[in-house]
């Protein structure tokens, strides 16, 4: 499991065993519940106990915007910002020869057949400031091209509270080739 | 002394004074020769063996940008990406009320004779991503509209490398807001 070395795991399953009755039963049945009632959304990819989820099936959302995500978690991170209320697709993962992700692994096709029958306004690409995330962003900007739609992706720079001492010498650079005007008098 | 805490300080003394010959003499003078020496740009703020410094005599700098840092480190750290070859002006500090620093401290006036004598089309307030430094750029921002110049700050956004699952809500607030468009039908 992520983040749990051998030893962790071993002080773990010791806890557990001693404890048989109160946590590892419990814990044993709520595992199977849960895997049991979550499923992924079939419009979106999320994961919730309905399926479609909650947010696909709120019908106060904003269905003029989607926007696109890596992964469950991040789907998540913007959530708590209470800052986007439009939808949302899940990739699943990023495109990466290394792992053998081709688009059809992504469900790319499908979240291009959703954008063309969809009345989405605007896509917001989501996708990390990585390789991996900004080939991703690349190759379904490319495919969204022929589509009547807005295409946005976050904007790159310092983040917030970012001191310039700190920052890799890779984001000031972005930063500053990204600069934005603040005002001109032509 | 920064980073230096009452242990370390401790192990350092009584390594200079073991090493009084070879280590801590030859430190106190040059020490001494280096305080001597290294002079704040009359110009542009910036520290170096020279007055003006070695960016301000350069005759094969940009003399159309200018950048303005809050302090030395930060021009060091745009001149690392070597991605800007421009002016610089260091203001030596961000405005702060609780620290008692206002615009005479820091120089503004200074700073805004200088762009008024000087040719510059552009300037970049390249300001920490911080509350002080913002409300700093924007009081320059704000002296600075009567004159004919283009005013620009850096981008602010995902860092390079940024994954959505491991930044805080604000940059990815940020994010969403400043999001930039890709191409687009209308």
């Amino acid at each position: 499991l992520p983040g749990l070395g051998p030893r962790s795991a071993r002080r773990l399953a010791i806890h557990l065993l001693t404890h048989r009755d109160n946590i590892m039963i419990p814990l044993a049945q709520s595992l199977t519940q849960t895997a049991n009632d979550i499923l992924p959304c079939r419009i979106c990819g999320n994961l919730d106990v309905s399926d479609p989820c909650h947010i696909c099936s709120d019908t106060m959302r904003d269905d003029n915007a989607l926007c696109i995500v890596a992964h469950v978690a991040d789907l998540w991170a913007i959530e708590r910002t209470k800052n986007y209320h439009g939808r949302y697709h899940v990739l699943g993962g990023l495109l990466s020869a290394l792992d053998g992700q081709g688009p059809e692994e992504l469900g790319i096709p499908g979240l291009i057949d959703r954008v063309g029958e969809s009345e989405f306004d605007e896509v917001i690409l989501a996708l990390n400031a990585t390789v991996d995330g900004q080939s991703t962003a690349h190759y379904i900007s490319d495919k969204l091209k022929p589509y009547d739609v807005k295409l946005s992706r976050l904007s790159h720079g310092l983040p917030m509270g970012g001191e310039l001492d700190y920052l890799d010498d890779g984001t000031i650079s972005l930063a500053l080739n990204a600069r934005s005007k603040l005002h001109s008098h032509e």
